[in-house]
């Protein structure tokens, strides 16, 4: 057993054996083998069935099920049971119960009832992970584990119970020493929010109106904090007991209330649960998006967030050989969260799939082996059909089972020259003081990482750290909020071209406008400064020049020494500015205008990028180049496939070259 | 005294003695009288003023009103007071008030604040029924009673009390017998939601995200079952002491949280409160809709409304000779609660009336009187001004009077030819699992209603009956979620055609997938299984051909033995399927596609149906043709009317031809 | 030391030493006075520095500030910091927090953390408020108190804690001394919510269904007293400790809550807040005024609130002399608050500064000084920057400055021709049964009111009292809901010409129709009587001729004696009517409409108007006549001028002439 990376790609699939009669299980294990199936997660919802009572421990049927796996040759991932805490260990500990902002007390029923500061409830988890980790830790057939189930879905992170309170005001005296020292960092002066003692600091919760926005912002650090604390009670345990296993979490898309970064440090494998058409659905609002990529997902969306998290894995104790799965992956077809749950257009499944291989993923594991007849997902397909028989998705994934193994496909890592900060706390940060209805700073980096997706150019999206941008040809910025002395010296030296969006160095860790004002330490940088910030709504562009326009966001800046002033807006004021190896934007840029300066950027630094037709992207994965095609049209593709025969691509297409 | 139907049509009016001086009370029903009207709804918000103290029963000044109405020869229905406890009664028994699913008690301070799962409440409304029942049941102006108002109004059927709580374990235990079988029928192991015991079991509510759709299910089932039970409670003590005296209740439109039919059952009079102007601005969204019959009404909500309360008015022992009433009818002017409240269209009152009247109703009773001064609904019209001079609908009211007169009018209940399931568990599963964002069983239900009304032909609309059934020559099932065996036989063996529309037969009792799919049981009627369910926002239509479509929602069948593929989808699957005389269509017909279907059904089994201009509606009540023109335009209607003078009718007219 | 109003326009600005090092303060004093300013407010929010620990006061500080400012010749406003109570006083009365309508207390973090109602909490204030006027109210700098600030901000005046329920109690008690008197004037038999005592009653929140209206206007009025009550226990401590100092209070835009004349009766000075770019993005729903006044503001939305507490500022024993200010103007920079924060148009500073001096205003005081790092108004911008450099606000204060020396600009309460009334009670009336979705009182005022700017005619907006209305040319009562036997007979003999729009006069004091109908007691003046109110969506006009018609509100009139129809509906109701002096309005006048009806009662009662450019606004101050032009473009605005010179007003631009 070991924790190093796959040599080659595999597919994998979440089963749920205790849904099942047990005599279903050997066909189960049968059908998977023969579908191309290595990988099975299993158990992060059984607790109940594994503890029906109190400290009664039944863990012979799960034994029994891995075992029918391991006679197929499948290898297992055992899933943690804490999403799912039982009936009677929530009557026991009402007090772990989650409280919503209204201050509902958030109960059982569904899944994820329990709050991440209850430092009880960790301890009824630490109790049944130790006892499944004793039992199970060296069994041959587990090669991972998971941990828990999707942190902080349904909005658990942020929680306001009595817990935690208790445990804010702990990490708040912990951070601080002194009160007067938060009320000093906190400048609470400002509306005789002054506290005498950690004991009346409140949450940030339930005022009158919007509460000092460093408080909202310590306590989501808090709360993220604890996330992490959770897990690594998890792991600790697990590491302990079964030796040379993976640790995985299965994350999800646009979801950003904790550190991810943070908590993936203590993970051997980031994997995430991509749902392109629940994505398309739920999370791109532009109705033109919508009919753009109707069936098929939009083409960044989850592009952006393999980026992201073949990063994640990367963060444990600095791996080089960070591994990354899609731990969910939505068939091929509906789910049922969706707003609406289409038919995926015909070939779209296969584009899923050989994007995320593409991206460098160990494993695709799909979700769910068999759709249940039963409970609050049985609208939402399986591999079979409710009736056991094999659906759609099972014949895919046998298909390209085969196209795996013709091409020897195999995870990578390979660094790529582009590099793009994605920040979570800068994400909070612009939550709690937006400054204008439609900014976010997920939204800001996404139109970045869109328009470097238009030129083909292999992306990591990254934290904020010195060794994140090394080597890298260029790094984008796009609205890093806080930065501090060390990171701007670490872009300073980077040898790279740094591209900072707006609001860039904008406030402090203490949610403050730097005292010489945005860009704070980016100055060391350019010398310039943001007098004044205007945000506007659709419709009123400032135009800078060649059809370019700043939309919604606009900065005022003084330049200084040595800065030129690339472009200016129509008004008169710097628009795009530079520094020798650093260029500023001072607003949000229109897509042409993102366009023209990237574009500008990568080849004065040397990358090559593609023209690429509005709907087709490019990902190139160790020496094999791969095309596809988001549009429901056929596009051409003239030279990105050598002179490989046609130069088409269908819809929803998939063409690869070894290049 | 006989609770027998009505020989003739009449009108009747809601009155409240206790809010106007004795003095007018003669003037009053003098005024009833010579308006036409012959019964008067009265009592049902009076509680505070028959018992101003507890046990202080002060009913001489209700036996002087019915006295003085009597003296004209009017009749009474006379109204339990139970929408309304008085607050000395609230204060004592605080646990009786209802409780919002956000956990907050719903007080006093308006009307129908008592909790359905309160036995201490029941207990109240025993008391006074009885006390009532027995001082007045045997009065001769006493005709009927109506049990207390507008069950469920302000959503008052689904409340989350301890009473509810304790009643809902109860109901739960009397149905499962042990909580093993509750876990294994609800499939709890699903996200470990098993249960121990009886008394482990939540209300569906408050959770951290969906519960158990059978979780939810049932509740609803047990919260309407509460409304049954309620009601119960007075019919039978009104029936011990008020002999020969119909009971009435009156229900609301597009108003589904408690089964109907159920309810009906202990009805000797169904009864309807009907609103086209609210309705309008309330209950149809559609913004083309809202200006097309702007002052008229839609043509089919109230008419599909009529066609449901008189099939609710023949179920208490299987009723030949059931009745039905408009107990509360929108004068002819503005009423308070639509979000606009205009001027009725000129002819529109009298165009309400007929179409009532022409469904078979035995009395239009006008809501109100007169119009309040005070209180909430001052802004409502009644018959007279608030002034006490005669209004508009006065008017309007004397003058129908004349006709029904001159015409003989007698309400009737022929059984039509065709018969439209409409089922209300349907309704409350596809509000807990819709699949896409626009489904639900009334709209879908609604729009094979508003197809057969382009036909003119009578319908009736009822519930999944064997006996519902019988004797048609044509049987729509538009989305009926559960078939059983013995429902799937009738469908078999009634004799008629049957037109399935989707996800017919998609779900056990238990709320989960049949495990031969959908269609369930109707499989044994046509061999398709679904495997497959897409849904889609509007703008994404699913061609079929000759201009029809599916919208939103489309199945992917396996079609078997002896099934004929009548029409395909433009991308080759199964769209409009067939077996003998059972039609299944897998998918939300356009209006287009469903017009076509449905008239070649009818002329198939010998139906005869008219190619009506687009806004004018027909019924045929006995031996009388009824001709609606809901449109703002005059129309002709060659043909309708025999040689009966003009072809033409007016903007919101009728007409009328003896066949 | 006088309360007498200023001899001349002045500027001031709002400041928070206690949020700066005192080693700054002698450096923003100096460029304060250096800047054009006289006065400066302070102290508001500062409790919790002034009072560190219970008992413990600290002034010392605030006395070296007052010292600071005081040598540099600054006057001083001293504000009580009564709006944010610190955090040990809450926990001590953790009673004394406002309840929100949901029933969640509304805790501490913020501002505002109070109940109206709290008595224990305003002996609090009166201890705080007492301290300071014992220690600061003699102090040459000081010429003006501010209590609290913005009451009624952030939805507070309306809270359903304890405290409200029992103070309500009391006062209903105080008002109709019996319980039974109260059931009688609210007509609670009408859903049998007839009460035995005062201590049955609730709050009117939290009901099943909407509560008896004048139970909820008794509330509202309740809650409006207290405000005043809460005020005045401030006002009697400092006029008592701090003899000579006017009083003000900081009142806010749109913002109708409490009865604003009422509390403006203890009041030396009225003063409000105006932030136009904020106001046009929150308070303006309509996109096309968006788009036409962006960067700009509306052209008549602040200048409304200039003509109401203009008059505000005279309430206080009939003041003759009455002042008015505006506490708090938006500076020439962006705000944080708005849906957007847009950059100000160029010159739109100095418009907005000249459109409150041409009102008459004393004092135009500046939010804020310095733009602070920190808190929750970070993104607010100051007169100066972050860093403590002049921003563009600074430079204009100065120019604006020379300015008014220049034209030796003086305060001035000149009474109009014309009054406007606005009324308190009729806007909570309105939106407690507005019988359409978009009616209410404010918004039917602010029609007539921009179609009076749109002539160029000073107004004012004034009360409903015999004394506000005379001395007049021109009364326009739009729909002031009740009218009493004595202000109807003020009206009769006013002298002027009343132009009274739908709904006026149409409840009694009770909340009720009128015996006699709408528009009742106005009757005595004209003899109609209001049968039917229609409401109706947009997009359903109803024609008059001439191109008027009605939009959304008309009304059916029956005419007596002496009523001439001056105008009628196309389907024949009166819709314009007169007799003799008096003018009533049958429906909401499309703007065409009114300003042709509004013109001609002008020219009647001869008060000379302007037929102005679209977006030009015209004022006169004594013999000063400015000209606006709130307009994107340039305009012409011949004859406005004189012959002095050109006849041109650049976009933003303000022009003024001796007349």
């Amino acid at each position: 057993m070991s924790t190093d990376p796959l040599s080659k790609q595999a597919f994998g699939v979440c089963y749920y054996p205790e849904q099942w009669p047990e005599s279903r299980w050997p066909t189960d294990a049968k059908m998977m083998r023969e579908g191309g199936i290595d990988f099975v997660r299993i158990g992060e919802f059984a607790w109940s069935t594994l503890e029906p009572e109190p400290g009664q421990y039944q863990f012979d049927w799960l034994e029994r099920a891995i075992d029918v796996l391991a006679a197929e040759g499948l290898k297992v991932i055992l899933g943690t049971p804490t999403p799912t805490p039982p009936k009677w260990l929530v009557d026991r500990l009402p007090g772990m119960l989650p409280v919503s902002k209204e201050g509902q007390v958030r109960g059982f029923g569904a899944r994820r009832h329990y709050c991440f500061s209850s430092l009880e409830y960790r301890n009824e988890c630490a109790r049944i992970v130790r006892e499944l980790a004793i039992r199970f830790g060296k069994n041959d057939a587990i090669v991972a584990w998971q941990t828990d189930n999707e942190y902080g879905c349904h909005k658990t992170v942020l929680s306001y119970s009595a817990s935690a309170l208790q445990g804010f005001r702990g990490w708040l005296k912990s951070k601080y020493g002194s009160v007067d020292k938060l009320n000093e960092a906190w400048k609470n002066v400002f509306w005789s929010m002054t506290y005498r003692s950690f004991d009346e600091v409140e949450l940030p919760v339930g005022a009158v109106t919007e509460t000092n926005p460093i408080h909202r912002l310590e306590f989501h650090r808090y709360s993220s904090d604890q996330v992490a604390a959770f897990n690594a009670v998890q792991t600790e345990i697990i590491r302990e007991h079964s030796p040379g296993r993976a640790v995985a979490h299965n994350f999800m898309g646009k979801f950003f209330d904790f550190d991810h970064y943070e908590l993936s440090k203590d993970l051997d494998i980031a994997s995430w649960d991509t749902y392109p058409l629940g994505f398309l659905s739920r999370e791109i609002g532009d109705p033109e998006l919508l009919e753009r990529y109707f069936g098929i997902g939009d083409p960044d969306f989850g592009a952006f967030h393999h980026d992201l998290y073949r990063t994640c894995g990367q963060l444990r104790n600095g791996s080089p050989n960070g591994r990354w799965w899609v731990m969910e992956q939505q068939p091929y077809g509906p789910i049922n969260w969706g707003n609406y749950n289409p038919n995926p257009h015909k070939g779209a499944g296969r584009l899923w799939i050989w994007e995320a291989f593409a991206a460098g993923a160990e494993v695709i594991s799909f979700f769910r082996w068999r759709q249940p007849h039963f409970g609050q997902e049985q609208m939402h397909e399986g591999l079979l059909l409710p009736d056991g028989r094999p659906n759609f998705g099972y014949d895919l994934c046998k298909q390209v089972s085969a196209e795996l193994e013709e091409l020897q496909a195999a995870p990578s890592n390979n660094r790529a020259d582009v590099a793009l900060v994605f920040d979570y706390e800068s994400q909070w940060m612009l939550g709690y003081q937006p400054h204008g209805a439609d900014v976010s700073h997920f939204d800001t980096v996404f139109r970045y990482y869109r328009a470097l997706r238009r030129t083909g150019v292999n992306v990591d999206v990254v934290p904020a750290t010195a060794e994140a941008i090394q080597e890298r040809k260029l790094v984008l910025v796009p609205m890093l909020m806080t930065i501090d002395a060390d990171f701007a010296s670490a872009l300073k030296y980077c040898g790279a071209h740094v591209l900072a969006g707006p609001w860039t160095g904008a406030k402090t860790r203490e949610f403050a406008i730097p005292p010489n004002l945005a860009p704070g330490e980016l100055q060391s940088l350019i010398d310039i400064k943001v007098r004044r910030v205007e945000t506007r709504p659709k419709g009123f562009p400032i135009p800078i020049q060649d059809g370019k326009s700043f939309e919604g966001w606009r900065e005022f800046l003084e330049t200084g020494h040595g800065v030129d002033v690339d472009q200016e807006t129509e008004d008169g004021w710097p628009a795009i500015v530079r520094c020798g190896p650093v260029t500023y934007v001072a607003g949000r840029l229109s897509d042409v205008g993102l366009d023209g300066l990237i574009r500008s950027r990568l080849t004065e630094v040397g990358v090559t990028w593609h023209n690429l037709p509005a709907d087709v992207r490019v990902r190139e994965n160790g020496n094999t180049r791969f095309v596809f095609n988001y549009g429901q049209q056929r596009a051409e593709i003239s030279d990105l496939l050598g002179e490989n025969g046609s130069q088409m691509i269908e819809p929803a297409g998939v063409r690869y070259l070894q290049i």
